[in-house]
């Protein structure tokens, strides 16, 4: 097989099929189940949204309304699961703490239900992980910062709730306004890597939890979901060295020097904007008063993006104006990976449950590239 | 995108290069950094050979003794690992709580060790796992079925170590053996969907904990590593039902019904010999008279081996004998799939090591099948 090519990260290669979302680079749009997400993002909530990607249609009323009673039930998670959080060493990353809490709850869902991959049980499961997935973050976020562990309100809405526990405190309209839309954006994105892990574990029959578990571990990584904290660090640092004055210079020396300026450029869109990006930039201005340094970052935010254009004809993906919307919201850092990855949920339900439904093991070959016709010695080397 | 073909599976897909192992069918033989795999467990014992995987060569015998030194260092596993296995839920499936296990262990490392993709930290973090996975297995399986913890024994050597968690005795010389061979045939095999999984996580750049933890989710599966698992059920359900002389009929009755039995073929051999199943057969007739049912099984595994050659012309892979010859040494059922995992660790590692070396990061497309075009309504559905 050595003489085989093929196309390294499988650029460009078609892993499956999908009636799930697309990205449509033609007309620059995010097609979710026949919706463009922006204007999803700019009419509904991300409960709406969420329904819309599990279950392939927008709901009626009496559906919505069973919804949000799932997910309120769903939310009260074991009181174990605290006490695993808790447990935890300090330094523990948010993320990992929801990949193990998200392993952990498996066990809580009894071995009948869990291993049934119909889409009525996957959809029950998955509903149950969109609920406790913010439970999990926050408070493993919490915990991990001997904060009391805050019980989620069956009181509030979704994304109500969510901020509630990340602060301890009901939000005001403004924040909630916009940390719903930022939900809706990070819902569902065609196959990135962590969709693609999902659907290549499910592939195997695996469970639900599983898949999810394997495709928190992929947005993890600082070239997935972990892009969004590195992308405030960068605007945090700039403000630090000096203020928006200091952004033009700041990425001209890390271009000079060929480092990755996080938060700009995409895969799929290449040189083309991210349509979700465009849309969010205009909460900048609105949210840029909640805090201090609010408009020095937003000029900072302005000046980096225009040198990005001009050096390299690189425009924002979503996770730059996210990553500083939500410092503006008053978000910790640690946290915006692991909001990413609990909005995503509903998105890698949508991809686990196509995939039980028509399933064909993952299983690609690779090129050859060590050795061959080695003789082993004809005893062991080690004590074993 | 609708009109591109693709290959559903990634069947035959190439999906990136290795010097680690290769599928040769055409010599029907298992390439591990240029040794035949057959003749490595013939000739060596699993940590020789879990060397060579991690590292690339076969260590000198002061690499081979510091190694030895590494994993039993490393299979000192932290106190709240066991508190952890023994909150679980008692119905929590071992591969479950060795998933759970392995992201919980991330957080014991340390952010900077954990971040840390070079060669020598994923090397020494892979021994840690390698070294803790029997630890782990073992005892989840003790701590659901409220037997006391058996910490490891830093006088045993490693598989000797294994097998003593597993009964809480030490191992005959003929168990141990045996044992250490299944061991070394489970090690490594090119691009399963586990190893894939690995992989496709390491690539954005998460740790090697994460792309474990997505290994076991997959490996869970029953169309992966839970073959195991599936092909013993299926012999003590024939030998429940009559023994030997039920083997034919029942196998003529599953194929009438176009029913799937487990152990038999494989997406890469397809109609030829897996050589690591012809080579552990022939352990089983000297296994056979360790329990009163062993030469009923035996001849149960002969007659459904010669049947389904003949009906359908396809021969066992690994999992048909292992089971078998798990089941002789007494080993529990449950813990099959979590010995493979454990003994694949090393090759998971090594891929690991290896994307993180040269990575692009795995980000394919998908063909988009649903509709397009459509509307959403102009405010909110449910509560959100």
């Amino acid at each position: 097989m050595t003489a085989q090519s093929f196309s390294p990260g499988l650029d460009g290669v078609v892993a499956t099929d999908s009636t799930v979302s697309w990205l449509d680079e033609e007309n620059e749009q995010i097609v979710i189940r026949g919706y463009d997400l922006i204007e999803l993002a700019r009419n509904l909530n991300y409960v709406d949204v969420a329904y819309l990607v599990m279950y392939g249609d927008l709901p009626d009323a009496e559906s919505a309304d069973s919804f949000c009673a799932a997910l309120k039930t769903g939310a009260d998670v074991p009181g174990d699961v605290y006490r695993l959080l808790e447990s935890m060493p300090k330094d523990t990353s948010v993320m990992d703490a929801l990949r193990t809490g998200v392993s952990y709850l498996a066990g809580h869902v009894g071995p009948g239900l869990l291993a049934d991959t119909s889409r009525e049980a996957n959809s029950a499961k998955g509903t149950s992980l969109l609920a406790q997935g913010p439970v999990i973050a926050a408070n493993a976020y919490r915990a991990l910062h001997d904060l009391p562990i805050v019980e989620p309100d069956p009181g509030l809405g979704y994304a109500e709730n969510f901020l509630y526990m990340l602060s301890g405190e009901r939000p005001d309209a403004e924040a909630l306004e916009v940390f719903d839309r930022i939900l809706i954006c990070y819902i569902e994105h065609e196959m990135p890597n962590s969709t693609f892990v999902a659907r290549v574990i499910a592939s195997t029959l695996s469970d639900i939890y599983g898949a999810i578990a394997g495709g928190v571990a992929s947005l993890k990584g600082p070239l997935h979901g972990g892009a969004n904290e590195a992308a405030i660090a960068m605007m945090l640092e700039i403000q630090e060295q000096g203020g928006p004055s200091r952004a033009e210079p700041y990425v001209m020396e890390k271009l000079a020097n060929r480092e990755r300026i996080m938060g700009f450029g995409h895969r799929v869109y290449m040189r083309k904007h991210d349509p979700r990006a465009l849309f969010l930039a205009d909460y900048i201005d609105r949210l840029a008063p909640r805090i201090p340094e609010g408009r020095d970052l937003a000029q900072i935010y302005r000046t980096v993006e225009h040198v990005m254009e001009r050096e390299k004809g690189l425009f924002p993906n979503t996770d730059y104006p996210i990553a500083l919307l939500f410092y503006l919201l008053g978000i910790p850092v640690p946290l915006y990976t692991p909001v990413f990855l609990c909005s995503r949920i509903a998105g890698l339900v949508a991809h686990v449950v196509e995939q039980h439904e028509d399933n064909r093991l993952f299983r690609p070959r690779l090129v050859y590239e060590g050795a061959t016709g080695l003789t082993p010695p004809d005893a062991p080397i080690s004590a074993g």
